[in-house]
């Protein structure tokens, strides 16, 4: 009888992960990061960010390329619609967040993915931020994430992937907990 | 004695808004919104994000354009990084609200806006998601926002534009505040 051992792929070096988190146990102060976004006005309600460097492992980090992001609001706003809305941006970290987590732990669990994809819904009642009504937040009413995924994995495993991406994700924590933001004019 | 009126023009069209809240003041649930993304995997930590039609005004709305953002992890962490992180998204859409807000008060408030710049930067101890202290949290310690404002205006008024535009902020209020999210798999 052959057993033939197919190698899992899903393109995540998880060896590296686990040697990051055994060094970054005997040095925790190389686990401090700072994450960081530039705006600029362009006009209206539209805007254009750009990421690039980070601190990270004790130094500045640069990378090989800037990213640049216009957002806007759309034309029921009386808006030009630019960009996506700044709301949308979240879901789209959300989203992207929850995805990269699913890759890394199927990845360390021998589980081949084959398709991951996700809606990702946010209801609000805008009378908040138009300040109709003052017991309206001006954030999402809830969020609702909903996966596709093909992967050769039975039912209950697929779920416990996405459970353990969950417990593990930056962007659902800082969605469903509260953050303090400190805002300054220089 | 002559007193010029000099028009104000922060491109931000405040009649439209203020008839918008009056529409949804006597129509309130046409104020019932629901933005979306999709996610989808392409490989390793990245995947693609897409945002186009969103529900609002009590019915399904179309975008001229679909926009696409790619999302990865950076080299530090063993990935390719052909995108921004998931969490710096997340700075993009604050930094972006904050703005457009400040752009519409400044309008509304008859103050002619010069430019308007911020730094987001977001704190993270990565120890929380690499799971090797369970009292880290995931997300976020905290967030400073730093803006440089040129307008024709006092720094006392430039500092309560600034606040009002935390007031009313969405993104301000879904970091801020606790979001309910919930995760299916199809």
């Amino acid at each position: 009888m052959t057993v033939s051992a197919i190698a899992v792929n899903n393109g995540v070096n998880v060896e590296a992960l686990i040697g990051a988190r055994e060094a970054l146990t005997k040095a925790p102060e190389a686990a401090r990061f700072r994450w960081q976004a530039t705006c600029n006005w362009v006009n209206g309600t539209h805007s254009r960010a750009t990421v690039s460097g980070f601190f990270g492992l004790g130094q500045d980090q640069q990378r090989k390329t800037e990213f640049s992001f216009d957002a806007d609001h759309p034309e029921v706003f009386a808006s030009e619609d630019l960009g996506a809305t700044p709301v949308e941006y979240v879901l789209v970290g959300l989203g992207a967040c929850l995805t990269a987590g699913i890759a890394a732990i199927a990845q360390h669990r021998k589980i081949q993915l084959r398709s991951v994809s996700a809606t990702i819904e946010g209801a609000m009642d805008i009378q908040g931020i138009l300040g109709i009504d003052s017991d309206v937040r001006n954030g999402f009413e809830g969020i609702k994430v909903s996966f596709k995924i093909d992967a050769d994995a039975t039912a209950d495993e697929i779920e416990a992937l996405v459970a353990q991406s969950q417990k593990r994700s930056a962007v659902f924590d800082i969605v469903t907990n509260p953050t303090n933001v400190s805002v300054e004019v220089a």
